[in-house]
């Protein structure tokens, strides 16, 4: 049912402790007043005609016309053949952006400060082409396909979002000195892209030095982007920077306004159902996702509530340090939010 | 000239900084009378028949004699062609193992303490394949080649350094949720000579996942086994770690006891000559090279000299932070050396 002012969401909860963090971002986005009411979706995978393995119906038509979804965790296939959903979402929706901003949280002690970062990794192609063979016994290939299409909607992507972010430079991470021919590609796209976009500043740098210096100062980083298996690499690297992954936000931009924002860390079943997980990573996807639709003022308020929670410290769930349940870490945070009125 | 009881070994200096820190690491090695006696040779590639790059004959010859290297930074290549000097070493004398000791040294100050872990790299294909062709026009495609005899090669290795250097546990790092055939043969390498070696323990890690929790907390970790780019990315990550490539050593290990040890920074051109660099890297990767040679003595007499004047902040180079000159240094070592006498 359509509600005048409110736009609908496709929420995807997810396996493990999924429910949970979905239920208090919910919860919390109530307590802010925010114009989202979820249409709640299934995403586990189901064999099409001639075994090929898609979303369900529901779950891909539900997408189409909200364009904007919201994803917990999902259980990590077992059976061979069987695909990631993860990849299999990228893939149906054309998801070609994936964008993690990795942030201090203040109170949230780790070996660094003031790391304010954002990475934008290809998220179609590169590595992740599934092409592989065996070239005779014992020696086997896996192809690796960068394309100028999508080399250039990325790069022209980063600096899209650096500018549209008040972010003042955009580095290319790449190993063209070993991949002349692909990263090659890949770097010439950003290239072209930084000459439209003279505004930003850009730099490209090998990716083995921005490890290395990733780790010795982060602070001197900005806006990155790269091919796909080093956005792998570089986002959880990252993320580890500011906390690990139940405290980063993660978005999938796609073409015409689609994107589905999600917490990237795993299902936790070993503590799902008891009231223990931390939805921080979900909250501020959504955080993010409230951003991408224009919601500023929402964003921010939610956005401070759950910072303020954290740097207060009285209301802090296991894995940030404290000893409360993930209902009343939730419940800190609304009261956060509602006092701000 | 054969002088009795001294090993000949094959140095070569480098350029930029490199003449210096190899003048550095000659003069502490006569102090702790060292048995080694120096056979310098410049690399420069040239073109041989055909136009193919080799090394310069004197210098294979030497290094075919001798077996054992030590080299200083090469500048890279600039121009196109040109193959990169770590790359052809590489390849002339089928360097397969990359190995990296990361140890936290005492008074120098990182984010980190008590790293002590070794990234074992696959050096010999993989990404480095030099395998790219356009597809179509603005498709192109890069081959990461993987062999069952590199990978069980470079997986016998890593147990057997394990078990040779007291360390209880080997991880193999790979991506076989995405690339399944290629890092699946390697990760199935791994699993085999695990079973070889039931003394020590094996696991297994997503690339990604090592990141974060190396990151995270580098201490969880031992010995790392990997495909050759995410050891690229992973040994100068680990770097980064402990200070960065200034104080770290690396050894490329060979077939039949042929090993190059090198520092793997660069030449610093900026600073070359003016007795201002740091030989740290150059001297822990001789003191690796002296392990390899079983000379066990030397090395800790070297080692402990360089790690006691680090800690004891007198005598710094520059990037170390302190105010003395590369000479300075040296000869701190030296006299700390002679002091153990
Ligand atoms: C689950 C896995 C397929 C995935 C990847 O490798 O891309 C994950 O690591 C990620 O970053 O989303
Ligand atoms: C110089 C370059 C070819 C090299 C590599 O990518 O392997 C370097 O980064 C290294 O680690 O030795």
């Amino acid at each position: 049912t359509f509600i005048r002012g409110m736009q609908t969401v496709t929420l995807i909860p997810g396996d493990g402790i999924g429910p949970e963090i979905s239920g208090a971002v919910m919860k919390i986005f109530e307590a802010a007043q925010a114009p989202i009411q979820w249409e709640e979706r299934n995403v586990t995978a189901i064999q099409g005609p001639g075994g090929k393995w898609m979303i369900p119906p529901d779950a891909k038509e539900s997408m189409d016309r909200n364009k904007i979804g919201l994803k917990g965790p999902l259980k990590t296939p077992i059976a061979a053949g069987h695909p990631s959903m993860n990849l299999l979402l990228r893939k149906t929706f054309d998801l070609y952006a994936n964008v993690r901003p990795c942030v201090s949280i203040e109170g949230y002690k780790t070996p660094y400060t003031d790391v304010n970062l954002v990475t934008i990794r290809e998220n179609t192609e590169g590595e992740y082409s599934g092409i592989e063979h065996v070239i005779v016994d014992g020696v086997v290939q896996s192809i690796k396909l960068i394309t100028e299409q999508a080399s250039q909607r990325i790069a022209e992507y980063a600096f899209e979002y650096a500018r549209n972010n008040q972010r003042a430079s955009v580095t290319a991470v790449h190993k063209a000195n070993i991949m002349r021919m692909s990263d090659g590609l890949f770097l010439r796209k950003c290239r072209e892209a930084a000459e439209k976009h003279k505004d930003v500043k850009f730099t490209e740098m090998y990716l083995d030095t921005v490890c290395l210096n990733m780790v010795q100062d982060p602070t001197q980083f900005d806006v990155l982007v790269m091919p796909n298996l080093y956005g792998d690499i570089l986002s959880d690297l990252c993320a580890g920077l500011i906390g690990g992954l139940g405290v980063t936000p993660s978005g999938n931009i796609g073409t015409n306004g689609v994107a589905i924002f999600e917490s990237v860390h795993g299902t936790a079943p070993d503590i799902a159902g008891k009231d223990m997980a931390n939805p921080t990573a979900l909250l501020l996807s959504a955080v993010m996702m409230l951003r991408h639709m224009g919601l500023h003022g929402h964003a921010k308020k939610i956005e401070m509530a759950c910072f303020d929670t954290i740097r207060d410290k009285t209301v802090l769930t296991k894995d940030l340090g404290g000893n409360s349940k993930c209902s009343e870490f939730t419940d800190a945070i609304c009261q956060r939010v509602r006092d701000m009125d």
